[in-house]
């Protein structure tokens, strides 16, 4: 019997060994920023509205979690967007381009890219510098 | 022997679990915006570098983790920074209270608030509403 209950506790241990070693690793942080058209916040807002699916579960199958979007209006006419993720998979290149290619996230895009306002000389979101982290 | 085996095992196991119990709670995240004066980047820079010790451990006393800051250049005279972090404590108003009372916590903030420029009508950093948010 202590037997049996030795060997639970020893698949147990190694199952929250796996579970903790993958909580612990080291995720890559990004932090990224772009403009919003005023008009548009409503409808960008009703769009990332926790009860819409949206593409939560591609940004979940390309491995970006922990990801949130804040807004800042700076003026009148000039609001702010700053976005911050966690990236846990291992090519993170070859997942945004699988992302890029999902025909749900190119649907998306072509919504939120219609209300979004990059910076100068940008196409999309700027990454922005890290400049400090605490863990 | 394997009674001692398994009491360990036992202890491990009650330690693992409260680990992930912890690591499993949801934090409150915060996200906010301040500028930064073109000529005090160098000089901030250095004061947040990963070998200045600054005020890191009053960051994890007072419960706010996983904090990062980013900078952004807008134009040749505007530069802004982005700061994320998730709090875990469970009283946020008393720990920032206690945190501004530390005299490592007043100097230091002597320091930054002198390169920092707050958005028009704050007097510190600017908290932003959070619109989108996916574990």
């Amino acid at each position: 019997m202590r037997q049996i209950i030795c060997s639970a506790l020893l698949g147990g241990v190694a199952l929250v060994s796996i579970a903790i070693h993958s909580q612990q690793s080291q995720p890559t942080r990004i932090g990224m920023l772009i403009g919003i058209k005023p008009d548009r916040i409503t409808a960008y807002e009703a769009l990332h509205a926790a009860s819409n699916q949206g593409v939560r579960d591609l940004l979940d199958k390309y491995h970006m979690h922990n990801f949130s979007i804040y807004i800042q209006k700076m003026d009148e006419n000039h609001y702010l967007e700053f976005a911050y993720y966690e990236y846990t998979g291992s090519d993170a290149k070859a997942d945004a381009a699988a992302l890029a290619k999902e025909p749900r996230n190119i649907k998306w895009l072509s919504q939120t890219d219609a209300m979004q306002i990059p910076l100068p000389g940008a196409t999309g979101w700027t990454k922005m510098q890290e400049i400090f982290h605490n863990p």
